[in-house]
């Protein structure tokens, strides 16, 4: 199945969670309102949601319940894009103008805590603490990621374990915890959960790999920012930390990331682009992510053979398709 | 007694809160945890442990429980500190660089989001998924009053209301639940729980119009920062707000918030301070702040006659009093 016929099977409970999402930010006040209803309009695949409507099959699956998971996971991962926005200093993100850019820095901070907030007000109508706990923890583990993005900027030296270590908790965690909390809060049994939590902590790290692959690869038009985006803040991903790894690369790598860096304002990065590009560093980050997608359909194995597993692993595949 | 010998009574209890925040922050990530000390050790009154450990008196006092309330709430109140430097621009808290002056504002923004998980998870670890929800309604709540206060910025027509309001949410909601969360940790009755709400509710209402009378009418020393800086940023208090209301101050003090508003940087707020301490403005302010303490000790009425009790009062007489 395509994943759009899969968004389409499941565009009644989707719905229903978009409809929760958007009441979720419109009461209390009307800056936060708008400055949050922007984001929500500025859309997203919303693959927290989908991925916690599926784990929720694997226990008894009630809509009421998942989507006090459904709706905080979300408000969580959009809470972390204004403020990731404010550090990045983006100005469009999926092509639309970022809060920080429309309002102003001030503002977006705010905007996110409030949906930090929101996500937990919503998340503690359920009376199992423990998901209030994964929640919790999660938003830390989120914040540390984030830190040591900021710590490791312009860090040339810095190694692939670094940058795993990172992007787990940056971004493989949430997603992780989204099939995780899906579970949990169907009462799906112990051993389900955590095949399901290691299904979408694989998931999400081949993820962002190809999230930071498409930064180097794709075109304007595909990522609704200008390519380089990473490098030009400093952030130096894995197709550059491998590239740097290529004796014909690194030294001119190294003077271009040098360059960037003492650049004050929008530099250039078509040649630093060109040189990750004509690298072996491409390709092995690519096969990265393609071993952590054979990791999670792997997790999936021991499941049942419901329609839901059959859903997790077209997304699987999704993620791990080549997209540039 | 006073409030010198109260802490000191309190001392065993308190310096185990003190270590349990200094070990919340410790573990994880060597920058935030620098960061979060650095914040830890610039002190504070530790007004809201202090208030959870009195409340707690009122039911089955257990430190065990209660610190993991007493942590949170300091935490929340940290954080909203961070978060507030970053808006205020300020280079000095009590005395000391802020995280924003001493790193930057990006680390500011992520030690906030770092220390309010912290706070989450602490305070998770606890069964009652009642308090959770009280603390992340409170998270929300206090985002909108610092968004209330950032609409307000400069608003020289805005109404006493108005203000009130935005301190309630600011302010004197995290001190309320400080006693109604000490209270439901130790499984105190439903009744002495919102008396005790009622109390920190009019105390935190009191204590933030003494803080922004402070602001106006105290020294460098006091403070800890330059006098004024609430007007600089374009905050309007009360006092001003009264003072705008005041005949003979109204059209002078009008002058300079435009003076300082067009004012680039560092403006001088000397006329504008000198406007408002000859107007009625302080002695009215001065006057609605006895009120809520006025309120507060009725509110601690009901309650049995513990020493507890006696200490909330003195409590109340201490932010009530006039310190400048």
């Amino acid at each position: 199945m395509k994943l759009l016929e899969l968004y389409a099977k499941m565009k009644g409970d989707l719905n229903q969670i978009e409809r929760e999402l958007e009441r979720s930010v419109m009461d209390d006040h009307a800056l936060l309102s708008d400055t949050s209803t922007h984001l929500l309009k500025a859309g997203g695949k919303r693959l927290r949601p989908v991925i916690v409507l599926l784990a929720g099959k694997f226990g008894e699956y009630n809509l009421d319940v998942l989507k006090r998971v459904a709706v905080p996971l979300e408000l969580i991962h959009m809470a972390s894009l204004v403020h990731d926005d404010v550090i990045d200093d983006a100005e469009t993100r999926r092509g639309q103008l970022t809060v920080k850019s429309k309002w102003d820095n001030r503002i977006a901070m705010y905007t996110g805590d409030y949906i930090h907030g929101k996500a937990l007000t919503i998340a503690t109508q359920l009376p199992n603490p423990h998901i209030h706990q994964i929640l919790s923890k999660a938003l830390v583990e989120m914040c540390i990621g984030e830190m040591e993005q900021i710590r490791d900027f312009f860090n040339t030296e810095q190694t692939v374990r670094n940058y795993l270590l990172r992007i787990r908790r940056k971004t493989a965690l949430l997603i992780a915890i989204s099939c995780q909390l899906g579970a949990i809060a169907s009462n799906a049994d112990r051993l389900t959960a955590n095949r399901l939590y290691r299904f979408g902590y694989n998931i999400g790290m081949a993820f962002q790999i190809r999230d930071d692959l498409l930064d180097l690869y794709g075109t304007e038009k595909q990522i609704g920012k200008p390519p380089g985006s990473d490098i030009r803040q400093g952030n130096i991903t894995l197709p550059v930390i491998l590239a740097l790894r290529d004796p014909g690369a690194r030294e001119p790598l190294l003077h271009e990331i040098r360059a960037i860096r003492a650049h004050e304002g929008f530099p250039d990065t078509k040649r630093a682009i060109s040189i990750i590009r004509n690298s072996v560093g491409g390709d092995l980050a690519d096969e990265l992510a393609s071993r952590y997608i054979q990791k999670a359909l792997k997790a999936l194995e021991g499941l049942p053979d419901y329609t839901a597993k059959k859903n997790l692993t077209d997304i699987a595949h999704f993620v791990g398709k080549r997209n540039y």
